[in-house]
C-alpha cells in the first residue's frame, strides 16, 4: 500500500505504508479515493505546520471499505463500504458536554492532527464510520465529506424553500451549499469572481454574477423587490465580502460565516443591530449531516461528476498540489489511493 | 399644557402646546412622566437632525392617561392609564409583510420622526397603546418602554436559567438586561468602566467588573470552568467591546448586539466561525415585550426607584440635558409633564 507523506516546505513524498492493525474500537480501511480539500492545500502551504507531525499522511475526504475489524467493534465487517467522519473529540470539555463535538477545542481532526486518508490503508476509530450502500459509486462517495459540510451549513442557516439565498464564493463548499439550497427549493444567486468557477456554476444551472462587474446589493434588491436576501453564505474569508454581506441581507435575515478569516475584519454591526440580522458561525458537521450527504449521493441528487475535475494516482500528489498553487482550473481533484 | 421643543443646536424651549384633537383611530393623552432616553440625548447633540423637524417636541418613554378618544377607537376610555409603544410602521414594506414591524425601514418612530412625549398633551394612534393597571405607580410606569427594550433583547438572546450572561455596558438598557437575565435565573456578570454605574450595579446586587482593571476573558473563563459565557450582550457600541465580545463567549454561544456602532468595526469572524457562535442584532420591541414589561412593573420585580435618578419639572429640560452632557451621574431622569 502506498501513502503520500507531507514533509513540510510544500513537499510530499510517496512511499510504502505498513498497514496498522486496528486496536480496540478501531477499524482498518482500504481507502478507495481521497479528495483534496482546501485545508489540505493550507497544509501544503505550511499554514498548519504547528498541527502536523512531519512526515505525516494527511487527507480526510474519502471513500473506502473495511479491511480489518478491531476488538470491541460491532456493526462493521470486512468488505463493508464506508466513509469516515474525521472527528475525534475529547468528550470531556465543556463543548463536548453540550454535545458540540464538531467544535471541541481539543478536537483531533483526523487527517490533520493525526494521520489521514492519502494512503491505501488507514486505521481509524470505528465511531467515525458511516455505512454506505453497496451500489454507491466510490468516486462520488469521496465527495460525501464536503457535502456533509455544506449540509451542516445549510441546516444551521435554516434555509427553506421560501428563501432567496446568496452564496459568496463558489469553491467546492460554496458550490455545494448553493446546490443544496436549490434542492431545498430556495432561489439561489452565486457571487464569484473566478471565471472558471463562474462558467462551471452556470453550466450547473446556477444564476451567477461577478461582484466586480455589477452592483451586487442593487442587483439583489431588484431581484427581491427591495426585500433583499433571506440568507447570505459567506464562503470567501475575504475582507471585502465581510463588508458586502450586511448589504445583501433583509431585515431579520441570516448571514452564515463559512469562510475562514485570517484576522479580524471590519463588519457593519450597525446594520446587524438596526435590521436585527443574525450571524451564524458554522464548522464541520454532525452525524446527521453525513447521513444527509450519503442520501444525496445515493439518490444521485448532485452533479458530482461535473464537480470532480480529475482523478489522479496517489503518486501525482506533488504535481497536483503544484498545479493548484499555479491556479489550475480545478473544482475537486480525487487521489486514487488503492487498486 | 406645556411642551419641550427641540430647536436644534443643543437648545430646547419650553412653551404652551395646543392640545391636538384626536383624529380617526387616534387618542389624546395626558402625559404624566417622560424619561430621557440615550436617543433623546443624541437628538440634543444634533446627531439626528435629518430626522427632526425643528422646533419639535421629542421623547418617547412615558406614562399617561387617556384624555380624549377619537373616532373609531375601541377599548379605551377617558382616564385609562396607558403607555405608548412608539412605533408606527408603514405596514406595506417587505419587513412589515414579515411582521417585523419593529425594524420597518420606513418606521415612524414616534418622538423622533413625529412629535413626542415631552409635553402634557400628546395625540397618538390608538394602536400604539397598552393598558396599565389602575394601581401602577406612574413614575415607575415611565420605565416600561426601556424595560420593553431589555425584555426584547433578552428574549431574542434566548436567555435561560442555565446561562452565564455577560453584559458589556451598564447604562439603563444594559442594567435592565442584566436585571431581566437575573430574573430569568441566569448568572450575570456586568462589565462597566464608569464608577457611578459600577457602584449602582453593585448596590443592586450585581456582580460587576471593570474591564480596564482585570483580564475579563480570563475572569470569565475562571468563573465558568473554562466554558466561557453562554451569552454576551454588547451594549456599549464601542470598538474595543466588539473585539472583546468574541473572547467571552463559549462554543455555540450567543452575542447580542444592542449597542449602536457609528461605523464598521473589527470583528473576529474567525472565532465566530471556529466556535459556531451566533450573533443576533436586536432593536426596539414587539407588543409582547411591552406586556412583559408591564407585568414586571406591576409585580414590582425591578428596583426602579434606584434606577430613576431624579424627577424634574419639564421646565428644567435644558438644564438637565446640559448636566447629562457634563457627565452627570444619572441612570434615568424623568420629566414631569403635567400636574
Amino acid at each position: 500500500m502506498k501513502g503520500a507523506f507531507y514533509q513540510g516546505n510544500k513537499r510530499f513524498s510517496v512511499g510504502e505504508v505498513r498497514p496498522q492493525p486496528p486496536g480496540l474500537g478501531q477499524v482498518r480501511l482500504k481507502v478507495a479515493y481521497s479528495g483534496i480539500c482546501g485545508t489540505d492545500y493550507h497544509v501544503y502551504l505550511g499554514h498548519m505546520d504547528q498541527r502536523i507531525k512531519t512526515p505525516q499522511v494527511i487527507g480526510h475526504e474519502m471513500s473506502g471499505e473495511v479491511a480489518e475489524v478491531g476488538e470491541g467493534v460491532e456493526g462493521y465487517k470486512v468488505g463493508d463500504k464506508v466513509v469516515v467522519r474525521p472527528l475525534d473529540p475529547c468528550r470531556k470539555c465543556p463543548a463536548c458536554e453540550l454535545e458540540h463535538y464538531n467544535i471541541c477545542p481539543d478536537l483531533n481532526f483526523i487527517g490533520i492532527d493525526s494521520p489521514g486518508s492519502f494512503q491505501g490503508s488507514w486505521t481509524v476509530p470505528a465511531h467515525t464510520l458511516h455505512h454506505l450502500p453497496d451500489t454507491i459509486d466510490m468516486r462520488q462517495a469521496a465527495m460525501i465529506e464536503p457535502i456533509a459540510v455544506a449540509a451542516h451549513d445549510v441546516r444551521l442557516g435554516l434555509v427553506t424553500r421560501k428563501d432567496y439565498v446568496v452564496v459568496l464564493g463558489a469553491g467546492p463548499i460554496g458550490m455545494l451549499e448553493a446546490l443544496l439550497a436549490k434542492i431545498k427549493g430556495a432561489r439561489v444567486l452565486v457571487s464569484e469572481i473566478n471565471q472558471f468557477r463562474v462558467n462551471l456554476a452556470r453550466e450547473l444551472g446556477m444564476e451567477v454574477v461577478n461582484p466586480r462587474e455589477i452592483d451586487l446589493p442593487k442587483y439583489v434588491e431588484e431581484q427581491t423587490g427591495t426585500a433583499a436576501a433571506d440568507a447570505v453564505f459567506e464562503v470567501t474569508g475575504a475582507p471585502d465580502a465581510a463588508e458586502m454581506m450586511t448589504k445583501l441581507v433583509r431585515t431579520r435575515g441570516r448571514i452564515v460565516i463559512v469562510g475562514i478569516f485570517a484576522e479580524p475584519v471590519k463588519v457593519d454591526l450597525r446594520q446587524i443591530q438596526w435590521r436585527e440580522i443574525s450571524v451564524f458561525g458554522v464548522r464541520n458537521y454532525g452525524p446527521e449531516d453525513f447521513e444527509a450527504a450519503i442520501s444525496l449521493v445515493t439518490a444521485k441528487a448532485l452533479p458530482l461528476d461535473r464537480l470532480i475535475s480529475d482523478i489522479r494516482p496517489l503518486e501525482q500528489v506533488q504535481a497536483t498540489f503544484e498545479e493548484i498553487e499555479r491556479g489550475a482550473n480545478f473544482m475537486k481533484v480525487l487521489l486514487k489511493c488503492s487498486e
